[in-house]
């Protein structure tokens, strides 16, 4: 067959015992395999090992990555050799709400890094020498000058990045505020920095405010704001802010994707301030495209590749699998 | 001077001790002055005079009419004798907010019928033979065939309706539950009909679902919906029927302009689900002029003159500031 695919693929099997390390067949058939050259640990994932979020297990995760298509796809136009990401959604493309341009929300969606080892698609994680990405994964090619720390966040905190700022609307002039300092919350302050807004982000640690600092947001001094962008799924978090959104203003809640209290909304306040409150919760492809388009356009404006930790290689993926050292965003993975 | 306009109007002036008909002097500048031929009460009004809602007392209440230009007005291309609408704001169109194209939240606005009396715009309202209409009041020429009891309510029920359904979005092939069946949500129920969805309105009174019907609102039956608006302001409502929004479903709340419980929204759900959650409050001009080419163009379809009373005259208007008869979603008072 295929000189290039192998026939198996060493894979970090997350189980309710750990981190094992297994040979995983390669599928023999024509999908879309990918050497992965790094993954980085999106913070669902920490999680996700830890019990706070519900998820198949075993699988092996991972959703975050950059890699070499080993494989030729000709459906999708992809030789081997071509550097890419992917999608975190595998969409059928044919239900209503495909159709309708939410293919987030697929009525069979099934996502990468997040399937069950037992399954019919096990390698759908990227921490693992190679994943398979089957037709409804949207995959996107990374430009040559873009390194692949830079790359690799693209295909989760980047696109939801993009998406988040979609629902914002247009930065120019406005005023935003965003909770939450992490990778998505200092992707966000980059972007919106880029696209002239006056960018402020909160976060209780103050090692991430400062490299938040780097990444175009000033330093919060309260204050009335046109775009609250919240990525902390705190409630709490998102009270305290709320007051400040002025007449006209946009609130937008990306960080809220596991169960929590409710948010004491006062309608009145929605009404006579003509507020805009929406959710984000992943993204479309053509996010993801937008998502290398920013990270190209940027790669010179801002350290990205200084928030992503120097790999490990697979069998040091526990050790990644916990928290980041200060200053550090993402933990790099070298399958 | 001129030799239509009036020296001095009668007009229905709301004190703390109830509705006094008074001369009240015509400014003699050259303020627009409308001969009011109809007005019909808003509910607001009847808030107000009930002491449910705030505002200057003494005042002239009224801001839902149709009248007759009996002054010329060069600057807004009025001659004497066409027959107008006008806004509930007067705003001073060089502010950010009314540059910004918010001029509902003008940073001088005053509004139509909701000035004191003893101020500088004691003829603000219009339950008066005669309104007084600044500049920064938008004016809006009626069509031959759109009867008084049809346009009057344009101005307030009608502009307001085509800001909510902007706000909610293009109604074609979508499913809209309208929480209230008065004036505004039997408004919006036709005007969603009419655009192409699939109407349901809730009311705890059977009789205003009964004139839904006639607007094209179905009867609900439960079940998910892509738009919901309300125009109850009861927090207990738009709980009730909030996990009735589908995914990507927008929530239009209009109704909730006085201080009442806070709505316990659940973050998680407005992120995995998409959830958009708008507030509305008054309008802009453009909301005016679609307000009465939605009623022009839809005169013969749905029956506008059965939901407004036959008016009374100016002597009897504390009979209508007190309620409404069933199925009669507006007064009307014939200055």
């Amino acid at each position: 067959m295929d000189p290039v695919a192998p026939r198996v693929s060493r894979a970090a099997v997350w189980t309710a015992h750990g981190v094992e390390i297994r040979d995983v067949d390669v599928p023999a058939d024509d999908t879309l395999i990918v050497r992965v050259r790094l993954a980085t640990v999106c913070g669902s994932d920490l999680h996700t090992v830890t019990g706070r979020r519900g998820g198949p297990c075993p699988s092996v995760l991972g959703h975050e990555a950059v890699g070499d298509v080993v494989r030729p796809d000709p459906r999708r136009g992809l030789a081997v050799g071509e550097r890419v990401v992917w999608s975190v959604t595998a969409t059928c493309g044919r239900c209503p709400r495909c159709r309708s341009g939410r293919s987030a929300k697929c009525a069979v969606v099934r996502k990468v890094g997040h399937e069950p080892f037992a399954g019919d698609w096990p390698l759908s994680g990227a921490y693992s020498q190679y994943i398979a990405l089957p037709a409804g994964v949207a995959v996107q090619r990374v430009p040559d000058g873009l390194d692949d720390p830079v790359a690799a966040p693209a295909a989760c905190a980047t696109a939801t990045v993009m998406a988040t700022l979609e629902a914002a609307g247009p930065p120019a002039g406005r005023r935003v505020l965003i909770c939450g300092a992490g990778m998505l919350g200092v992707t966000a302050a980059a972007a919106c920095a880029e696209g002239g807004a006056d960018v402020r982000v909160t976060d209780r640690d103050a090692e991430r405010l400062r490299v938040a600092g780097r990444f175009g947001a000033a330093v919060d001094a309260g204050g009335p704001v046109d775009v609250l962008i919240d990525f902390t799924g705190a409630t709490t978090a998102i009270e305290a802010a709320l007051p400040r959104l002025d007449i006209g203003g946009v609130l937008v809640l990306a960080g809220s994707v596991m169960p929590g209290p409710a948010l004491a909304l006062d309608p009145e306040s929605v009404v006579r301030r003509w507020w805009t409150i929406r959710g984000v919760h992943n993204y479309e492809p053509r996010h993801l495209a937008a998502a290398i388009a920013f990270l190209e356009r940027t790669r010179d404006t801002y350290p990205w590749a200084s928030v992503v930790s120097a790999p490990v290689g697979l069998d040091d993926i526990a050790s990644v699998l916990t928290a980041t050292a200060p200053g550090i965003l993402r933990a790099g993975v070298a399958p």
